[in-house]
């Protein structure tokens, strides 16, 4: 571990923590004060909890624990803003956090502020050991995630509103494309998996064991609208032998006929983009699908989804980052995880079960929050994020 | 029906029509532009939604059918901000009204404003009819129902928030307590039921008929909170035989061991107002109640509500206008009840099922909405308005 | 009161004993032991509860309480088989009853063999009191509305067995038809409404009362099956302003497009009866509809449905006793209702809220259990008993 | 594979369908017709279903397709009895099993009786293939898992009965308590995990494939009443960081305090088994725990669960047999997975998410239906299965 007595060092801390801190503000730019507020589904978020929270991270988990005279902003924001963290007391039922208008979202900026300020001087004071530096990084780490989550949200409430609106005035994002075709081949035997190395991860990464693991191809490029498209008009969604059994339920009970945000208009999919409404593009790559239909995709193309193990394996072969790609890996710890004591236990140990791996990144995620090893996870059904299939096949290795 | 062609009478009906538009802006003055967005339940509304619904009345119902070459506003917004008539195309769910954060207060008073310029002309000018002239003041009547839903549908908002906002500084609502005591008795016989005279009232009020009405005796005070108390510490919500067996069933679901907003804080029963959170008064009138709540206390009190005939008829003899009363009586329609034709035929009507009469008026009423013969609704299990409790018997006419 | 000491009075009670309950193993002859089982909705019960529930009722409000060295049949049978009389101690949850196979069907008629015994033993003995023979015919009441509701719950388990059982061989249920057409004309007036005379009724039906009734005409004939079905093809369950907005709501949610047990088998409507699946018989009075359709049907029709007092006073004019015929009024108490101590005040008045009164009789109804005072009631979404409609309209008496 | 020409090995086929088809009978034995017929929930089946579904897996995977000229025994049988096989055409909502009163049972047998003769003879008969044989090996095994589904199902039909019914006179399951104690240890490496070998096996076995397996030491003795009580008795149902947080909302909603089938009565702790509501034996082995109560028991003990590969490698150094060990690994895929063509290939695959893997057997696992290869797996809050708990840890090989 490196020493944190030399000024270079906590000044880069600093700096790395402003920007982060800058960018969910750089985010939030173009919303309006009435989109802070709504909760669409009670698995989003309000823009100001994400605000909020973020905030609450370091308050809760680096001010008060190592700051000896630090006096807590707002008595009931402790109450207000924690999410899931049970080991710190009660918190406000996830499915209620819309109706919360006040505080304001000004009062909640001015407690983000108030923050940033305490965190730099704790940073640049006396009581900052390698202990609250570790918990400082986690903290930026875990803002990044709110950063991805506060534009898939915010996707959410924008693309269910009738008059879909725009996020900002000539916002067009990149339809992303393909940059390579075909297959890369990986050779059977013993592989080290999580991760290694001197920057930030996750715990759940953490446990680098060896996995055996067979031969198998992996296609370069990621499922397209177009294909997909092709999986729709070949009554993909109508044919219970491509699907899980309880894929088929969740298709049959919700009437799911197409991904997330696609409309079809007078005889022309459409999909709703932060952008606006736009026809789909065929050669873009496909996104917002569930497990349930990565997979079913899968079986249609006489394919299969990667382990996470495998994608990790093969990942240096080929382009990734735009889609968060489904595995067919449940959420599980690797061996000799050890969840961590007291609140940053719960961070991710506790949801090992019922939710399945993605890996890569996505066009949604922060600069720098990626790396081959993260593990991102979410139920079959879930579909709000950027997700993208990848497709691979057994294969001798050639 | 009196000539609309004087000046002195559309100087009249635009002062009555700005009146009751600028007092719906008088209830919102305290609100920041967060506090429009959330629905908190689906039974209630957002204040956005009230603001730009009560425009919309006007804007669809007088403008676009009596001028001729009216332009709407926005071409959205008859589909966003209809309420529940079928007969007027799509419109979003009820339960979703919370999410749509675009338009933004801003433009939704904009709209307001363009309205209220356009009904202004019109009533001043050559298409104003007599039918236009009863569909303004329905519009007018509709906004200050719409005004009493905004603040019991704020209350919501504000009571379920840990933080418990006021609405507007200094804010201090009168407690209402009873002005009398005693008892006042009917006399059997023939009475004639429901509105008489030129005024305006609801279609439901239409259709005044004859009923014959047995002598009772009623109560000219209200229920209060102390005698609720009462009920309470003799475990009236513990009590079967109290309860009708759906009020039970509710009761024992929903965990009800105190009227709605009450809180038991370090052994003291508290209840949140809009000027906040106070101690319960035992002289104020009760409010906040259920129909169920409301019949088991009868019941434990060894009397009985009235029914709405018997209220109306006994109405001169005792004050009212601080709490809907909830009546015995299912809000059916009177003998000869006709809806009228089109969307306006669904205003009262397709209710009369499944819900219990409340007469009188509230706190939250707006001024000069309220008359004897005034036939509100609600399901038996809501008490989110300010409903309260009148007790009669039976008894010989003396 | 009649003296009950005569040998002659109690020989008869003894038989009017005998009669009822022989007529419920009368109904239960064609059953197999399967079919005494299943709970196929939680507002049905299973045959076999019914059997021993119309027991239990005897040995819990009679035997128990006035035989002083009464032992009983078995301990758990008190829980096992009491119905909804919080006053009696815990209850097996309603919707669990399907799930009790034992005591067996074999038991349950030797609990009842011996609750025969024991009754009739106990209406010759010394203990038999004015009292107690009030509880017996309340009783032998109850057990008749148990025998129409066993034959209802029963079709409706076989109504939604694929293969459609026959209740029993060769059983062929006569098609009602109208034996009457044209109208009935009541003239405006004061009407005594309510039970009179000597025989029995339940106390929903005391207290008569006047009541003002308006001038009216009533059709002598029910509707039929061919004009419920040009009501369907009109489009009637696709017309939102035909329906209550919650009976539209159900309409909508449960996919309803005809009448219960109705099914559209290669183009011809057909319906389950009790003696097999049948091809709609347009002549044929329309049975198994809610009130939400009757109501739909009669805004369809341009006429209304009855009041309950409307129906009363009518009542001698028509032909009745086949559907039990839904009115537009709700369950509530008359004028001077005053329920019981005890178990048996639970026996009506807790259910009124919520529910509509049906007037009349059914093809199911046990003979005797009829007058024209009866109120019967259920839930307004309810369609398994035998209901049909009766309209009105408003008419000058001529 | 065996040449099936000859007499002999016939001969040993019809003697093996006998028996597997005479032990079901063999369990149904003590049961009333009543007992066949409810389906408590819906994850259950009636033993009426498992009594004719297994006939009619024969009936529609052999004899339909094998024997040229089978009449089916009943045309409306293929669609009550089928299970989930989506293939084959419609099938009746699994929820709604429970309410099939006909066919009666004694049907039911009929065709069980049928099926006999007809498979008997088909086996000695010439259409009688190695692909059929394979088929009806396949029938036998998903008999024997009905066998286990029918004693599991029957306890909790049973043990939610307020009389708690004995399964038989006189009969008095033993408890089974641990043989062994102390722990096993593994030694890090690659290890083949899947089945090898001529006997059956499902295809979810196949793919025997390589797994490189980290040390860890297993416990010899499964988790038993007593050490269970420790952890109730310290308060773990009531210490949220035990928990997934699945299983934490699970424990909140459905307020599980202790193992299915646990009562306290007057201060003592009592299960039902099916030999009747008996004393809880602190020196039993534990049963009737979801995998959220392992998991939660294993974080309290410090330990963790297995996971399946480790049970495998594991399983020749420890008894096993009498209850099904949760392991923490999730139901997927093996490596080259492939499921079978049609209806056969909707065994298994088909269920590969959300659930977890159970390895071993149980007391209600029919003779001979076990090896340790054997992948069983139940979503992660059923609890009526014999499900309990082996502990194990990260420890260097010694």
């Amino acid at each position: 571990m490196e020493q944190l007595t030399t000024k270079e060092n906590t000044d880069h801390l600093v700096e790395a923590f402003m920007e982060v801190r800058t960018y969910t503000e750089f985010l939030c730019n173009p919303l309006q004060v009435e989109d802070y507020i709504p909760q669409p589904v009670h698995f989003a978020s309000p823009p100001k909890w994400h605000i909020a929270h973020t905030s609450w991270f370091f308050e809760e988990l680096l001010l008060k624990r190592f700051l000896p005279d630090y006096t807590e902003f707002h008595p009931e924001f402790s109450f207000l803003f924690n999410s899931y963290y049970n080991a710190l007391g009660n918190r406000i039922m996830r499915e209620n956090r819309g109706s919360i208008t006040r505080p304001t979202v000004e009062q909640v900026f001015s407690y983000r502020t108030h923050i940033n300020e305490s965190v730099q001087e704790f940073i640049k004071g006396p009581h900052f050991t390698n202990e609250a530096k570790d918990i400082l990084i986690l903290g930026l780490n875990h803002e990044q995630q709110h950063q991805e989550l506060l534009l898939t949200d915010l996707k959410h409430t924008f693309g269910h509103n009738p008059i879909f609106p725009i996020y900002k005035p000539g916002y067009f994002p990149t339809e992303t494309t393909n940059k390579e075709k075909g297959f890369a081949t990986i050779k059977e035997g013993i592989y080290n998996i999580g991760f290694e190395g001197d920057g930030f991860c996750y715990d759940n990464e953490l446990g680098r064991h060896k996995q055996y693991i067979h031969s198998f191809s992996v296609s370069k490029a990621l499922v397209t609208n177009g294909e997909f498209l092709s999986f729709m008009e070949d009554g993909g969604y109508l044919k219970a032998e491509l699907w899980h059994d309880e894929g088929w339920s969740w298709v049959q009970k919700e009437t799911i006929r197409s991904p997330l945000y696609w409309h079809k208009i007078e005889g022309q999919w459409m999909y709703y983009t932060l952008g606006g409404l736009k026809k789909v593009n065929k050669n873009a790559i496909l996104s917002h699908i569930s497990f349930y239909e990565a997979f079913a995709f899968a079986e249609w193309s006489g394919k299969r989804l990667l382990t996470e193990a495998e994608w990790e394996v093969a990942s240096d072969q080929f382009n990734w980052g735009t889609r968060w790609e489904w595995t067919n890996s449940a959420y599980l710890p690797y061996p000799g995880f050890q969840k961590e004591e007291g609140a940053i236990g719960e961070y991710n140990g506790k949801f090992m079960v019922n939710q399945m791996v993605l890996r890569g990144a996505s066009v949604g995620t922060s600069p720098g929050h990626s790396r081959k090893t993260y593990r991102n996870f979410f139920h079959p059904h879930h579909r709000w994020q950027f997700t993208g299939i990848r497709l691979a096949e057994n294969k001798e290795y050639e």
